[in-house]
């Protein structure tokens, strides 16, 4: 049986963000608030920046990216369709190499519907 | 002065794949023609598809992938503040490798803007 | 004592295959099945094309596509000194950060090798 | 018209290799003759390990990479329909964006053929 | 010959700068400003952040950062053999794929020491 | 609790290490011996060589090879301060794909700072 991907995935997310912040210093924190603000609302609403930096994250093939991606766009009620022509256009623009990121997007948004979770 | 990048773009885009065309077989037809499908309206519009494109485009700093993308999106009437969102997301995933591009994507939109072309 | 990296990769691989089923479309669906024909006999053995499916994994660094490629062409009948000349190619191609793919790439043929499983 | 890339492309590398030379100690060197070493007949022929190249090359998205490995795969031989059946795998291997690159590709091979240069 | 790349891609970049201000909002400003804040002198001098800049940008085959940093590297006083080595490693760890980028980053260096510019 | 990821990881790396060497011939050999001489003393030292390395395999995303040389930039002295500036360049050059990656960086480091190892 597959192990909970989601949840081991936020647990340890935790733990290691508080080992960078212990070291980290303006710059790094500007960045990762940088990261947090270009998600939101504005011209374009946060369902589909949820989407925009989904489809960037399987480009780049960052399986943590594309985790954390999901589960924001699951919060934002990203319909199974909609998020099935998304990671059609990933693998489209990003080939073959993308599929095992893909399997394992569809595998995390599995356990997001089957258990209700966001 | 900056030459006409989209003008001198869709002339040997059109001169290359009439190249293309003379030496493929079935399956790379099949793969221009899937490219053009994950694209077409569904549960997304034409238009987030489009950005979508052009964000994956982006972080995977593809400069005709991008050039392709910007001229999508002014015929699907992205605004230039919906695009400068989408392209924040691209920058922020990718990094600062994509600045050169990102000046590119601008200047395309720039063009585009100017001359009222779509 | 290295976990069998083959089988494991194999169950997981069914698994994940039948959630992505589930969800997928046509434009998915035609994806695989072109990812299927391009190794398909033709004017190139499909002994080669195994091979130029590995080293374009590795030049990408994308692990499950080079066991996959690994165990095709270990099926094909691709001999341990022809890996390793195209595994060398993939290593100047890609540079050291394919240094850790390339080595789990050794395991697995590895164990196909001690194993005989084809 | 398209000009013609192979004679510029030579051209350039040649001057450009001069001033490499110039700065280059004994590790960039040894790298260049590693680079060449890898693609010597052995268990594979030159001819497979010039596709070999070809398709990494296609994969990382390298137009001068393709370009040398274009001219390498005519002089040994390779047919149109071998070159675009390791290009297919490349174009799927990588994605649409790995499309202008093969458009490149498929230029200089044009004008290999057209030419009746190798 | 060789058309003069540091004086061509100075004024461009000084026309694309201004076409990305007219339409960039807070967020692009803010990266930009960071991307100037992480190279500035600190517990590292700004001549090892220069180095490390220009690596990344060679692993990354970035032709506009790499140009960039070897003129900044040039400023901060870098050698010609400093520049060899930090080259050497970025070629390993980049492979084959960087030595046309690495080829350019030999010209602008060259340029750049001829003509004693800075 | 994260487990002792720099135990598992030389380990597994010594026993990987047996199986490449019983496949490889002499061109990979060359390349293992090229990978250890750019890092060595010379007109950098050898702990600026150790940034650059951990930046270019950061850049890249490459977790094996960043491990590899955190562990080497703790062995030459680096302080917590300069590494920090050098993930922090990392990070603005290679954007958000390389959180995943600058986590388990830290991750590392903290486990060699807490432990005293080197």
């Amino acid at each position: 049986m597959l192990e909970s991907t989601i949840d081991k995935f936020m647990e340890e997310r935790e733990e290691l963000n508080e080992i960078v912040m212990k070291y980290s210093g303006l710059n790094i924190k500007r960045f990762y608030n940088l990261d947090s603000r270009v998600y939101r609302e504005g011209a374009l609403s946060t369902k589909t920046k949820g989407l925009l930096g989904l489809v960037a994250s399987l480009a780049l093939r960052c399986d943590d990216c594309i985790k954390y991606h999901i589960i924001r766009c699951h919060e934002e009620g990203v319909t199974s369709e909609e998020l099935e022509e998304a990671l059609a256009i990933g693998l489209v623009v990003g080939g073959s190499t993308t599929i095992p990121h893909h399997r394992r997007a569809f595998q995390a948004w599995d356990e997001l519907e089957e258990t209700g979770e966001s």
